[in-house]
């Protein structure tokens, strides 16, 4: 049994942390959820008891095994260090440590031996390049990739628990002909789309965008891989959608695509369009597994497939590969 | 002045036909709304004054100089001969005719001229189509195009005001914790995305994806354009935007593509990302311009530019152009 610390724990993803670590049966003989001093002494619900959480402080992390955090890249930079030094394994799920060359950026079903090399901290990847790279995978195995095209449809559950709320009022006051100012984003969310996720570069892409291409080349162990992406914003609570074109070294149909992809792990092929079979955001929502569907040869490239892939960003995007890293820790012994 | 008939005038289309006619003060010297047996009656307001709608039937185009006809492909196989036959030109928005190779399909800004070789039907191209060659022509003039990756996020009133009233009674009904079932669309559209338009296709294509694709080749005049869309429904009332990657045959750098578009005609430029400025489907809602940001130089292609395009749907995508198209009739003489 594990002493686990949640970092973040009254946030978006670190609630869905404790629910995965519930679901999936997790060896925890102590849960201690962290948060900001706001949050302190509140009481979260942990296998049916409550549970306090604690101030997230240097001092937290006493005896802890295994430390999730969801606080962001400042707090994950000023605690992260004293978890490690206090003796915990960190996974964190910020970008804070991501492309840091010693620290391994993890989806199990990719490369979960790149775990074994950790020296304190593991990085869970971008809610976009995780559901990414477990499509993907398969197909670079067996024939080589080449290049990535993507655009997103992102929820907005992946900019966390304010924009939610943001979202419902935005909604219901456009309803209703008074819609409240945009607070969390820039522009109205509600009936719109946004072409901005985090901030601008200087070569136009925003850090949402070089996120998923520096780290689906990390994590496929494809340094020259080509990938450009173009992250969106849409009115969706919870799973992000996304249309990716790929361009792979050998050909392949789009039946062997199916077909590869349908024995991977942590897929699920739904690839039934005549029969309005396909991936949804909304379905995805509450899932594990990563959707795949509406496979088919890219008809502007000889060796092109397109391919519809969504996840519920807060699980396989955040929170259940946090948890899955954390069981592969334990079963591998690599803690 | 001229007698116009506007074929469909109840539906979303048709509505902003008779708007658009009135903005652009198109000289009308009768305007007779046609429309199904079921609106017969039904009194539409033309420049402030009631005008009475038809039936739409093979007797009520007599008289008529130009017929915008936004009754969907059934209706315009069946009745555009017959306006034809009364002596009226038929500049015709469902996808009948746009790929016959003896009618024009046009976007004035594009290809006008093609206009002066009709036989009485000119064919007004799809919502996603319009826009995009409006902001590729200037690009294929300059430098060459050899492909085009489009990923769109279209509106709902692209499919027709039910679609409208079901995308807010869902919303509605989703945030009172009683969503109604869907109607109009296979799945829940309301805080969700459908990457699904129109039928699909043997190629797992649908037949949205394959007309942006062979209406854009048609268009530009590139008939070995490559081509790949995914089209996808997104819950925005007005508005389609699309997230198009090009290849050019010369390399092109983002300044000189900016550059480029700033000047071109129907185009407006917003590309300040640093001040949060791009295009946005409800700003473009009730505009007749095409608006393009996000440019930027492909991560993935020594040639490759990537593209934010945003037009309203019911117009630069449908009204507007097919008025302006009967404006290039009148002003070039090619009535």
């Amino acid at each position: 049994m594990f002493r686990v610390a949640v970092a973040g724990a009254t946030g978006a993803v670190g609630g869905v942390m404790i629910r995965v670590l519930e679901e999936r049966g997790f060896p925890v003989s102590e849960l201690r959820p962290l948060a900001s001093e706001r949050s302190e002494g509140r009481e979260l619900d942990y296998l049916g008891k409550p549970c306090r959480v604690r101030r997230l402080d240097e001092d937290a992390f006493e005896g802890i095994d295994i430390a999730l955090f969801s606080a962001g890249s400042p707090r994950a930079k000023a605690f992260a260090p004293a978890a490690v030094e206090a003796g915990a394994v960190v996974i964190d799920n910020s970008s804070a440590f991501r492309m840091d060359p010693v620290v391994p950026l993890v989806v199990p079903e990719v490369n979960e031996e790149a775990i074994a090399g950790h020296s304190g901290i593991i990085a869970n990847p971008n809610c976009v390049a995780a559901p990414l790279v477990v499509a993907l995978k398969p197909i670079a195995d067996a024939v080589g990739l080449e290049r990535v095209v993507l655009s997103s449809y992102q929820s907005v559950s992946g900019t966390g628990a304010a924009a939610i709320d943001e979202l419902r009022a935005q909604t219901a006051g456009a309803l209703a002909g008074s819609e409240p100012e945009p607070e969390v984003y820039p522009h109205p969310i509600a009936f719109n789309v946004l072409p901005h996720i985090d901030t601008f570069g200087d070569d136009g892409y925003t850090g949402e965008e070089t996120k998923v291409a520096n780290e689906t080349r990390k994590m496929m162990g494809l340094p020259d891989l080509r990938v450009s992406a173009t992250c969106v914003r849409v009115p969706v609570y919870y799973g992000h959608s996304e249309s990716v074109q790929i361009e792979t070294t050998e050909r392949l149909t789009a039946e062997q695509a199916r077909n590869l992809l349908m024995g991977a792990p942590g897929l699920v092929v739904i690839d039934e369009p005549g029969l309005n079979r396909y991936p949804l955001a909304r379905d995805a929502a509450g899932r594990d597994e990563v959707f795949v569907g509406r496979i088919r040869e890219d008809s502007s490239h000889p060796r092109g497939l397109a391919l519809w892939i969504v996840a519920d960003n807060l699980r396989k995007g955040a929170a259940t590969n946090a948890v899955q890293i954390a069981e592969s820790l334990v079963t591998k012994g690599w803690l």
